[in-house]
């Protein structure tokens, strides 16, 4: 059963079921001894986030999901839509949920969680914000907003309420090391 | 469509597509606003990886997959088998893919990736690994295996042909936190 459309994986891969977010992949896959085996792949849309900066502080946001315990902490973002490039997405995200809005972005990391997933991260740092607009949130969203400060930003890298585990491993590097935390900070506040 | 099974998200949800890895699950959710949307999530096998210990040093393996370019390094681990107890299936993996057994496992780090597939990491620590016998390596499976020291284990966490990106954050705290270092020390050597 082929779906078409052109594969993120090996050219004969076919896609097999198409979901609502993620779509599974299949092909068949020569082994080291000659036999053949069935290799499967999942894609989804690309996340955005952003790493907002208002003046000297980061915008981090309070959130309320259907289907999820509790309020959890996020930084703004969210999928890209179909064909959407990941700036517009990240730029779209935050105005969307915060009502903030820059003309200062920069990507700060790309990176994909695991080999098996077609699913790429695009983390943005946005300098300069300024709030434009009263957000216009979704009907599974409940979104408030609040300022903190860089050490408690890095601080989130082991927080248990922070909902951006995949970023918490980089957060952590800058928490640590403190070559990085210097660079960091420099990129967020062009800070000498 | 549903498929039956019990299923690990929503009492509602459904598996709507059962690969040979990755299974498809999809429930109706209500909205803040009343209306409702059809949510979707992953459900895949749990991955379990191995630290493992021979005396002062740490196995690890350097791997060829088909469909996967070049040689990349990594722990010993794979998938857990169905129903298959996670330590089972690192007791296993380590033995099929390096010859080497222990008999002294602890869990060191249990984690998810993300919240939209259900999919747990088991990360095992076995002490006092002895080689036991050949490795039997799968079609799927080319691996030779080197020791390495603690500091080289450590600076896997950002080494690229490092296939254990969901650990590198983990390796990464313990490189640059004195105390975690200390303690994972601990944990692999027993040391004071």
């Amino acid at each position: 059963m082929s779906l078409g459309k052109k594969s993120p994986f090996s050219p004969q891969a076919k896609r097999v079921f198409k979901g609502v977010i993620f779509d599974v992949w299949q092909w068949k896959q020569k082994m080291f001894d000659g036999s053949m085996e069935t290799f499967e792949r999942i894609k989804r849309p690309d996340t955005v986030q952003v790493i907002a900066v208002v003046k000297d502080k980061i915008l981090l946001e309070k959130q309320k999901q259907p289907a999820k315990k509790g309020t959890f902490l996020s930084l703004p973002g969210g999928r890209c839509d179909k064909k959407e490039n990941p700036l517009k997405a990240a730029q779209r995200e935050m105005l969307e949920e915060t009502g903030y809005a820059s003309k200062d972005w920069t990507l700060w990391k790309k990176f994909q969680l695991t080999s098996t997933i077609g699913w790429t991260f695009f983390v943005f740092i946005a300098r300069g914000c300024v709030y434009k607009q009263a957000p216009r949130l979704d009907a599974g969203e409940k979104i408030t907003t609040t300022l903190i400060d860089f050490e408690k930003f890095l601080a989130l890298s082991d927080n248990p309420s922070f909902h951006g585990k995949e970023l918490a491993g980089f957060l952590m590097q800058a928490r640590f090391n403190p070559r990085l935390k210097k660079k960091l900070a420099q990129s967020l506040f062009h800070t000498k």
